[in-house]
């Protein structure tokens, strides 16, 4: 049937389930964002800038599995570029589109709008080559099969995918067939290096499965699960990737953060004499600057298209294919280790005094319920809700490899659009909400309800923990947090103001009361304290920057 | 003298008259942000996010000569991209520092937080080149040379460029001359095209001067009234540039806009003979889609670095060079031409109709003062504000060829820190405010006190008049606009609720009597109507999109 290019790329991108499509229109997509006006199960969000459109279509892609973003040429694209880059870091899918000024003024080379004004139009689409994983100029001629392969290249890589589409292109009808091609997801199914996994476990006294962040990216947590379940390997988290493995699981051990993980996980980790890293990545913040004790010649590095170990690079698996090799090992584990024996819920005493960070988490702890989204920014908070026991079901967002601060709120716009039913949880703290602090009212245009605990506690205290303890460049603005509901356009959504531990308990409780509404808490802590793992992590990066 | 790199950057930077470092702190600067802290003449800005910074320090550089922006690798350099790439675009020198991390971690390919995980340390840098005409990796060795070289190539270029500062090199102490060596300014000294120049004036009857952005950019405003008044030649200026030509100067024609430029001067520059352009670029932003009826041949092109006429490159010689070359010329002009005839001042009648465009725009041009600096955002207000008639001494700053919406608000942070002593005035609208709406935190907590006119039309009006004027995806989410400095942190700023032009009238008699203060006035106009120019121009940009 005829369909213009742009009715053919949404088409495409709904078959995948998006339903929701982020950006920011400018004079270079319009006419194509009538196509998502018009379409029958697509919805146009509009973001009020498009970093944060780029932080929202991350959110969405990490609870949906894929997320699309348009913007347009130059002004929009670039202003998107820190968001991609944190989507190919994190390896989260995300389709960007950029509306570009027509073939004829390209050709020409026209001084145009939004163009560096030098007759150059590629400038841009380079920009991204690095950023993701498959890019593509679109044609009338090529659209058929270009527009699967990057839709496909970011679906097998979790990993972001550019499409410059020329305003003109857009508009062109093109003959599409009733079956598009998709390209085959390439995958290597060289498996020998199995059974040299398979020996080095049988030989190992004390193995340890550490998983991360790839296992949330390409949603493998039921593949995970029936593996533990088959080899009965005691399993380490990393906090890049907590929510890969069920907290409640019998051979879950908790979360391995190299020098200042609690003592039993440490001693068994630092210890192990193989250790299976799958789908993780043991960056400087997962492990207190590179602190663990294991040394390298005991890692069997198990990444998506990346199996590493006895100093070579085995095979170019995917990461599904991965976990299913693994399966076919002859082998289970009957070792002792220290189970995680936190529980998701426990006794705390409220009290009057002003809160600190330590009884925040802990009431926090009791707060968060099964099939949550607990999102939690990079700063106290994040090093704080890492710690939390996870009931069954919740999913954990948080961003320590890219760390852009101001990350989590938009993304909390994206993660409640990809399911309005799960409640969202924000975590979030002063110093990095004024980043990104307008997305509010895009969660209020679309009626979102998620819950918001925003930490007032005068600036960046995760700086103030690396560096310049007392120095101005910490301090930030001090802000009415309260009035942005208000501002942002809905003076009916409850807000509240928290001081103490009591308090802090109260509002949860009208929180939990009122579950059709968007909630905003105002936590009031002081500028100097923070969660103990932030303290320590902080001294470990304050000594890797010398 | 011994120094760190860092405080050797810093003096070189405060050295060119720089007074304001804007910025966002990340654990890769904070340790030589202390060196800013600490500096006799440096004061730390402080923005809410990178983005803001950058516009910020554009305007900054656009009132002062230059500027600095410190941003974290990553995620702050990445975020200010789409800024640095609209100095590029419109000649704005802005010096992009990126602290990165230790040159230890990165020689080691460490997978440190920031970087994309994979070891490379390169990508973000590689993606500066394109939007910056110099950069350098900082080494303790190459500092003396490399930090004098790019500073210059920015005051030389009027660009920006980015300096990667890895953080253990911005600690070492390093010995510095007294005299730093700056290398020379490299212009051509190549003037035979001026001869060719000189005869082409001699033998036209109608001549044209026609002004641009370089002028604005390379602060040669004295030098060109010199030129105009020794060759008596009829002068247009564009949108893009507009006061770079005292506007007050009986030489001057007007604003030429290729078709929609009023009649007289449009008549007698499409039918000029010959039509030098001086330090300006024939956009489509500036030509209502490149309409302009006097043919390419009959153009000789001088922009900084870059004569060209009669099919040839002449010579790369700077803008400074050019005029001082012009004026070597033996030739005045004697004949007629459309000499400008709006008055900075006219009598309006103000009413209690619902106020129009049009009149806001008659009201505002007796609100504009001798030496205010006027920001116009690219949309109503730009093409509403470019026809305007300027008094002597102001400075009008817009962002035609780049058309970054939001840009103007951080950008008048920027411009009212060059100089607290200049009144300044900030039209936008609605819906570009949105994009950078936090920046106004920056503006309190520094205490500036700039008039800011916030259009509050319900969406992107210049949009509407391009395509889908009932589309939603040109609405917005309705905010309460006079809570902003409650919510931001000062409640004593005067707000303004303006519906008619008597009451626009009154709030702008408020503001001249108060004039020590902040002023946010909320106009309210209907979002279908837009300023003749916008209607005119936007019809261009819908057909040169097709």
């Amino acid at each position: 049937m005829k369909k213009t290019v742009s009715q053919f790329i949404f088409d495409e991108i709904a078959r995948q389930g998006v339903d929701s499509i982020f950006g920011v229109p400018g004079d270079f997509n319009l006419a194509f964002l009538d196509e998502i006006i018009a379409h029958p199960t697509l919805n146009w969000i509009g973001n009020t800038n498009e970093l944060n459109a780029a932080y929202a279509a991350d959110g969405y892609a990490r609870i949906k599995g894929l997320s699309a973003l348009v913007t347009t040429f130059g002004v929009g694209e670039l202003s998107a570029v820190n968001g991609i880059a944190g989507s190919y870091a994190e390896r989260v899918p995300v389709i960007a589109i950029t509306g570009g000024p027509t073939t004829v003024v390209e050709n020409a080379g026209k001084y145009v709008h939004h163009s560096l004004g030098e007759g150059q139009f590629d400038v841009y689409q380079k920009m991204f080559e690095p950023i993701t994983v498959a890019q593509t100029y679109v044609t009338p001629e090529n659209a058929l099969t270009e527009i699967p392969r990057v839709i496909q290249a970011a679906i097998d890589d979790k990993r972001p995918v550019h499409i410059h589409l020329p305003i003109d292109t857009a508009m062109v009808e093109i003959e599409v067939p009733e079956q598009v091609e998709y390209p085959e997801n390439r995958s290597s199914d060289k498996t020998d290096w199995v059974s040299t996994v398979e020996q080095k476990l049988k030989q190992a006294k004390q193995p340890t499965l550490i998983v991360g962040h790839e296992i949330n990216s390409f949603q493998l947590h039921n593949e995970l699960r029936d593996l533990v379940d088959q080899l009965k390997l005691p399993v380490a988290q990393l906090s890049l990737g907590k929510s890969a493995f069920d907290e409640t699981h019998p051979n879950y051990m908790g979360i391995y953060d190299g020098s200042i993980a609690h003592e039993p996980i440490k001693s068994y980790v630092d210890n192990s004499d193989l250790v299976l890293t799958l789908g993780a990545k043991l960056t400087d913040s997962a492990t207190a600057g590179f602190s663990q004790k294991f040394s390298n010649d005991k890692v069997v590095m198990l990444n998506h298209k990346n199996i590493q170990f006895d100093d070579q690079t085995m095979s170019p698996m995917s990461l599904s294919d991965i976990i299913q090799t693994l399966k076919t090992m002859n082998y289970q584990f009957d070792g002792e280790f220290p189970q995680f024996a936190q529980s998701t819920h426990t006794e705390v005493d409220v009290d009057d005094k002003p809160l600190t960070q330590e009884k925040y988490f802990e009431v926090m702890q009791n707060f968060i319920q099964p099939n949550d989204v607990l999102l939690a920014e990079q700063g106290t908070s994040f090093f704080g809700a890492y710690e939390l026991a996870l009931p069954k079901g919740v999913t954990f967002i948080g961003q320590p490899l890219w760390g852009s601060i101001g990350y989590t709120f938009p993304s909390t716009l994206g993660t409640q659009l990809a399911d309005r039913n799960r409640r969202n949880v924000l975590l979030i703290g002063d110093g990095s909400l004024q980043l990104t602090v307008q997305e509010l009212a895009t969660m209020l245009r679309h009626d979102l309800h998620p819950v918001l605990f925003i930490i007032n506690n005068d600036g960046y205290t995760v700086e103030r923990k690396i560096h310049g303890e007392h120095q101005p460049y910490n301090d930030i603005g001090s802000w009415n947090y309260r009035l942005l509901p208000t501002l942002f356009g809905n003076e009916d959504i409850p807000t509240y103001n928290v001081t103490t531990s009591r308090e802090l308990k109260a509002a949860m409780d009208k929180v939990n009361a009122q579950p059709q509404s968007m909630h905003l808490i105002e936590v009031h802590m002081d500028k100097h304290d923070a969660p103990e793992k932030l303290a320590n992590i902080a001294k470990a990066f304050a000594t890797q920057n010398k």
